[in-house]
């Protein structure tokens, strides 16, 4: 039997990961890859999660394994509250929608709100997994102009002017891929734009807890929580297997995020978010936490130094406080394609930036490079290695 | 900020759970209530998943929280592939997609098979919760006409002579709402059909596990391979909270799901896949089947029998041999809905029947009655509180 004539028309926008195909290679043996983009196991509270396994089955027994509501376990959806207060964001259990990992809430998002062709925006780069969940629902993607300090106010403003949006969708803290962290004052501004032109936001924040030096900034939500939906995850502070994310929602979006999760996937994984929500009530975050930014300081710190001590003076980069990411950029016009397979025959590897923009013909330059997943002596060694080969295709 | 304008136009096919809006009443205290739908927790093997969830972190370590392949946890699809052969489907884990309960394939399902307008059929009556995960996509629902044997062949026949559909769903045994099965021989007729012309079926096989009496009839799956996608789950015979479910789809149509999967959740829980993977391959479902077997068998015979006993002679009702549910019938016209608010009155609770048709002017002397929520006594007593309602309506 033949398929192709069965499928629907959104699915032409549904492509095989140009990333996961150029990764492929990467397993290969003996490559340094600095192409990752997960979290390390060794960030996992494994013996946490052990005892916290054992004692979920005396405190809620079949509760954990038994059908729950769509919008989430009570006990994990109050401490969620709470934990959100640490970030100045004021909500109620009622807001908050617990999802299959915020990639979940991405999904359900695009659903209730993207129709064909409606117009959204995006920073110019993006996270793919976004462009991957909002896709089928086929939007026209409007690139936002970013820079160091993250996405430009003005920039955003004058495409307001021009075209109705239907949303906003921007990651403020320690973006991936550029590891970049909008300020404070654009934060403000970009709150003042957003509630003068009434725009919607979904501020995606899956970071903003790994800061490893600097001040914390405080989310959009916080600054305009009528206009911002806001994403957050435990898949980079817990456990990422678990598919825990959540969503804070005002009540006309959040209602119709439900009716849609209950299509989806009924709800989220009972004993999943028992877990989390004895994680957070055990109060075992408080002192996890600083355990895996010790984990990572290191690493950002070794990616760093080796980047100024090895990197070609043709090339930039950003100097992230926090994440997992940095972001490298060579001389305008420089195609890194070619590049990414001469470093592969030299047994390294990096993400070519331009995967992460919705305009393909942007970031050809660019480079993606993960510091969460190797040693600092790893890093080291990787970053010169990767160096030796910008500097024979400059 | 008002939202109003913002939501897409899909989102108007998302209309909240009538079936949830009525049984809001089903928690006053007193009452007995045949409305349920789910599994008992009784059902629930927790002394094992306690000792898995303890064995999993020795065997599995890391690996069963960190993020995982989108089509799922390898040693789980492995496993799937020797349980589905006990049903005469022969398979490979290539073919294999683990999802987030068999709603989530559902889902993934029409988001890649289902343009705007597309005919697909289901049974009249049918699984609500298809319908929930079909309707954002925006299909045309045609009604399979069924009788006490199921999907009548000839009516499938007819409505393909005059209709392109995108695809047939049917829940072939123990249906849900009905609890009828297709018998064997109207399998064979419809597996004929659908590969004569050319169709294909999607195979929703939540219940076949819990057969309580008779001989087990092959899945359409068996018969017509080429045709089928295959929905199977570990909800009914494990535990429904950790969200694990398959499909079994020809690989042109699976490496679809596997991408649509992608932007919907990236993949399902580590955890609970480990779970499931290590619950089919210690054996233990052997031991633990007979066990809810066992526990629902005699709630089974008790709705029987009170049904017998008591529901007046122009009733009429299915007489199934596993599965969750009955399916009764009052006389032609009389509507059940009015006799659903005198039942709460009464402080007895079952779902009327409509809900479960596409075509809502169908069905109103309908109802649908779950055995597996409670004990024997407890269903006699609710069937004979139910009858007398009944009576006195008719």
């Amino acid at each position: 039997m033949s398929f192709d004539h069965l499928l629907a028309d959104r699915t032409r926008n549904m492509s095989a990961s140009a990333i996961r195909e150029i990764l492929k290679v990467v397993s290969q043996p003996g490559m340094v890859s600095l192409a990752g983009g997960i979290p390390a196991p060794q960030s996992f509270p494994l013996p946490i999660i052990r005892d916290l396994a054992a004692q979920i089955f005396e405190k809620y027994g079949a509760r954990a394994l038994q059908y729950d509501v769509t919008e989430g376990f009570q006990p994990l959806r109050e401490q969620l509250v709470e934990y959100v207060r640490q970030q100045n964001i004021h909500t109620n259990t009622e807001e908050v929608v617990v999802t299959s990992g915020s990639q979940s809430m991405l999904d359900a998002l695009g659903k209730v709100l993207i129709t064909k062709g409606d117009k959204i925006a995006v920073e110019a780069p993006t996270y793919v997994g976004a462009i991957t969940a909002f896709n089928p629902y086929e939007p026209q993607y409007l690139a936002l102009p970013t820079d160091d300090d993250g996405v430009i106010p003005s920039a955003l403003e004058e495409m307001l002017k021009q075209h109705k949006l239907k949303f906003v969708y921007i990651i403020p803290t320690f973006q991936n891929p550029t590891g970049r962290t909008l300020s404070l004052e654009r934060r403000k501004e970009i709150a003042r734009i957003i509630q003068q032109y009434n725009v919607l936001v979904i501020e995606d924040d899956p970071y903003s807890a790994l800061r490893f030096k600097g001040d914390p900034v405080p989310p959009i939500k916080a600054l305009a929580p009528e206009h911002v939906i806001y994403l957050g995850t435990l898949s980079k502070v817990f456990a990422p297997g678990l598919r825990v994310g959540f969503g804070i929602a005002p009540e006309p979006i959040r209602k119709w995020v439900v009716l849609a999760k209950q299509g989806i996937d009924l709800h989220t994984s009972s004993f999943s978010q028992a877990l989390a929500a004895e994680f957070l009530a055990g109060g075992y975050l408080k002192d996890h936490l600083p355990k895996i930014i010790e984990l990572y300081r290191p690493r950002m710190e070794a990616m760093l130094t080796s980047l100024d001590d090895f990197f070609p003076q043709e090339f930039t980069w950003t100097r992230p406080e926090g994440g997992m990411f940095f972001w490298a950029a060579g001389p305008k016009g420089m195609d890194l394609d070619p590049v990414y397979w001469k470093a592969i025959e030299n047994k390294v590897a990096f993400v070519p930036g331009k995967y992460f923009f919705t305009d393909r013909s942007q970031g050809i330059e660019t480079m993606r490079l993960n510091f969460t997943m190797s040693n600092e002596e790893t890093i080291r060694m990787a970053v010169e290695r990767l160096a030796g080969v910008l500097k024979s295709c400059l």
